[in-house]
């Protein structure tokens, strides 16, 4: 199943107003996020490296304590262990996080 | 360096009209890839992982004899060693291609 359509899945909930729809493969996961207006994830930190690119909508990121607004078509690499966050303002977004290693938590 | 900035990158050419930015950390590469109207990269495989996601136009991929038109928004993910193609037509595209481990063909 090389092309992935998030309606065959089912979304997660990652924070309030915060779905994930996921694939992966061996070393690569994929997840589908979508943020409602004004959710926000906590800051937090995992061990796999991660990377994204912004679909539609603004989402204002914190990483390592560097703050930035997002666009479409706009990306981020976070290092393993650094601690981030992201929110929306008062419309909906959507992008798409790459994970190496797959995160566990989300696989379902 | 965590918000990525493609115009800080010089390009580095993949095929004719096409073109490649990357970046990237330990486990993960990511490469914003811009395809001129009618570029054609070749069959060709790695033994890296592949994913990626459509920006914007319109792309022909092939993966694995598997043909399909990709939008905007539009996702896939290709194991490694698996043979794949991608070409535009009358339009340019942009996508963003994320490969783990890390491609060193595309170190620059």
């Amino acid at each position: 199943m090389p092309f992935l359509n998030p309606l065959e899945r089912h979304p997660i909930q990652l924070a309030p107003g915060i779905q994930a729809r996921s694939f992966w493969g061996e070393n690569i996961m994929l997840a589908v996020v979508d943020f409602e207006p004004n959710a926000a994830t906590p800051l937090h930190s995992h061990t796999q490296e991660q990377a994204g690119v912004i679909i539609y909508g603004v989402v204002e990121f914190v990483i390592a304590g560097e703050k930035r607004l997002l666009l479409p078509g706009d990306t981020y690499l976070i290092p393993g262990g650094v601690e981030h966050s992201a929110k929306t303002g008062e419309k909906s977004a959507r992008l798409i996080d790459i994970f190496s290693p797959p995160r566990n938590e989300l696989r379902y």
